[in-house]
């Protein structure tokens, strides 16, 4: 008789299941990085082919020899590397900073982050449009700092050891946008110049180390 | 003359026709059940092949000898089973319980259920996670009872009679989370038990009912 | 022994209660009706002040005496009525029409409508802006309709007996656009003969009906 | 050793590029109008293929010979002439007047119109659901009107030349749903005439005119 | 008769005003701007107040004397100035530039731009965080451009006369974030410069020049 | 002639500081957590009133002693703790185990959970609607692991060492639904039996132990 419970609970288990087979999809929705993407994301891996493995991720210490020049290494776990996060607005990385290490002014325009502080010393800030504000704190272990999303901001390491942390964020892909990016193209040196009120020195000067012309 | 202004009329509508195609189809996205699911649901079928017959769902009665261990049946238009809801944020159940049916614990993660109760009597509770409150009532003929999204509720017959009446919900795909999914897979039972404070012998015993092992 | 490990767990209980104090409201947010409103509605009573019936509400059959020029009636559980659906996406009314009843042609700016169609026979009807087309069919009981978000549609009594069923919504709160609203102002009738294409006549007789003037 | 810099910051940036590539398509995603359209717009075009010229339209003025009937004329920028816009919740249409000229009564039901008046004079109107009321203004050169989602509405030039502006729209691509496509199906007559309060006859006429039947 | 019918009709009317209250308030909501912000707006000003003039702003001309030193002017219709606005995601703005004039680098976090340029010519241009591509673009009476949500773009005039045009936004309210504002605060001058890849001269001028210390 | 330039732009600076108001409480919205609250959340603190510690908290570590019962402790930075993160979308916990410690089977309504694991050994589980699956998988320091909204799931610490982590979250306010809930109130404790399938005596049991009665 428990045998008829059984079946027949599983009979309107499985009722459950086959009306409710895309809400399942919509619960959680690990992508298909080959699929086409759209606003929305990936389409969806079949339900059928996931597993386990499909909701864990190995995320590696950040190495700052990643990064000679800025003495700084990230490590992410964004939906390219962590399909499972797709379309569930979230992703971190790790960072690490050796002593005078930092990441350079930029944004995020979809996603805040916010900032976990494991060990070390680090300074960060970030610029509002109203009033040219800049909020601007110098970190300690298990310190947070939530930067807005859009705003420009930057992290130096402050102290005199490596620092490293988290850097979470509200989105399953936090677009980076480098301040730098700007002198990378082929936009005329004047126009850029004019543009951001730099002197046309500073801005050739900027364009011949990352790589713009004109 | 009047032939000659319909002309022309006609060819406006026609214009504002072929600018806003896409715009119709955002309107409403009848979906195509058998393309790659996404977050956001279905991809849309080509409107051009809609008919009135689209819009237009039977809902067949409730049958409580669905389901004989509970004593109640649902029968539901889902977005898989009426596609034209496809985005459309509402859906419906009928659901019936013959005296001393129940439907068990459970929860939607992404929809509010609004019960309309047509005949009979039943009592329906939902659990909240601020001070372990459950709001419990007692429904006659008439009352609706709001389930917040992602709240474990249950809604038993408390009457002498049947009792049927409808579910909505705010999606067109409500996943239904059953409290005993929990005992219907291999997690092992030590496990389990100390995770919901159990004892093992009931979590034995639950998932020799479900279907669960180890 | 027990009562220690109640009252940690307890402890346990209140201290992820007073974490989650604003979590729970934001879960589920009772309307305060007296509060300001807003675009995304009404601030909360406060969690404390809640009861069982705050979540339970009494939909009483609409009267088809209610409205004797259209032989129908409608009886509404939206939020200013049932409170505890501020915010949940969901709402849903009771109607009813004597023989050769109707609703005449309206919209809902912000919600779906899915019909329900309890006893009797309607014929309801929606018109897109795609190639002028209407989607219209007649409804035996248990047959449900979709009408897309801002569409105008209509439903009429198209059998020999009263029909009764519901309309549920995908907003706590849809608004009712009547088309015939067009003629209960002040807009001039020859502005309005132009927009409409009606003949003056037509629009002076229903001005006159709905309480327009000029 | 500035070239030693220039690489190294360039694989930094690489790697961001790489990590971030699905990001860029969420922050932009321009259509792909071959692709399936979904609830969430078009699929995206991918990125590398995008130029200057995806992201800028030329808006032909609009021409009033386009529809003699109405003596007025419209000239889009949808996300179907300019797939930048998909997904970017914004677009616009240049619109155009003679003397009498004017735009019949109709909504669009998922984004709200503002309206730009660049030369002549206009005349224009919402009807609300609440209390029947209209609004009604007469604008001059560099006033905006703001017509609410869903609302119907209409545009006629109140002056003695030629009126040009914008409207412009919060979706990228509003759906244009004209009152007087309630007439051009085949909807039986006696049927609209019921459910609009117009006269049978009225119903009649303007079937004829914008090719309805029945 | 007719008044009878008048008196039943509006006596429905009544009634669907009554409920649907809030619905109105929701379809749209003219910010009382005395109320305290939230992260969906303003409150709404009671509907009853409300008068045609609540729904129409009249858009002064740009005046390129504003800013002498970039040789432009922006006149805003956002929500501050046009409270109708509140909630629609829709605002504009008249710009204007002399020969040689122009908007310096800035953002908008939160919301899409659509550039209408009316007479003039002017050179625009956005930069991406994928692999610091950046959109460029001459643009002559008609052309559009759009500017994706949180992308660092500037616009110049580069013709030899005014050039004019509207600014429309996906949002009612468009943060400005100019890059210039990162100079405009006490952050040291030695983090500012390596933060942003300036020589320090560089840094401490522009300081200088937008009323920054350190 | 700086010194004009200075004030011509800072003129600029102000005005559209002062047309941006709003923009920036939208941009983020510290909390005014003595404001009514609302489904989006807390009104927002005067953007003048903010300093640079509105926007860093401390996050101490877990303390195991907190829980004696489970052995487990968990640190909060939600938006009650830490008011600058209201609206933004984000949240983090630091959670820490003895040996043999546990997180009993809990869900978060309306957010994601992404699990950090510092160090020691955890075993992680969650359960879907779908085919009663179960994922699960044991934790090694710096692998992750994603639950998603609403679904129940608990964490065990499965090594023989202490075992420390970050739990962030996708909401600034994520609702803890703990199972045992449904034991700490008065709903007659045959309801509940028949509810969850538990045995009576388990139930009085359960209900002993967590507080509730009946």
């Amino acid at each position: 008789m428990m045998m008829k419970n059984k079946v027949l609970i599983l009979f309107f288990s499985a009722l459950l299941s086959s009306t409710s087979y895309a809400s399942n999809v919509n619960d959680f929705c690990v992508a298909d990085l080959k699929g086409p993407d759209s606003l929305s994301g990936y389409p969806c891996l079949p339900p059928t082919t996931l597993t386990d493995d499909n909701f864990v991720f190995n995320l590696q210490p950040a190495n700052t020899s990643q990064f000679p020049t800025i003495k700084a290494g990230i490590s992410t776990a964004f939906v390219n590397e962590f399909p499972a996060l797709n379309g569930l607005d979230i992703s971190v990385a790790h960072v690490a900073f050796e002593k005078d290490g930092f990441f350079p002014m930029h944004s995020h325009p979809d996603a805040t982050e916010l900032i976990i502080l494991v060990e070390g010393e680090i300074t960060a800030g970030f610029v509002t449009g109203m009033n040219s504000i800049a909020y601007l704190k110098t970190l300690k272990p298990g310190d947070l700092m939530v930067i807005p999303p859009g705003h420009l901001h930057f992290v130096a390491n402050s102290g005199n050891e490596k620092a490293t942390g988290f850097a979470t964020f509200s989105s399953s892909n936090p677009t980076i946008h480098s301040f730098n990016n700007i002198f990378a193209n082929n936009v005329p040196s004047d126009i850029l110049a004019q543009a951001t009120f730099l002197d046309i020195a500073q801005v050739k000067k900027l364009k011949a180390r990352f790589g713009g012309s004109n």
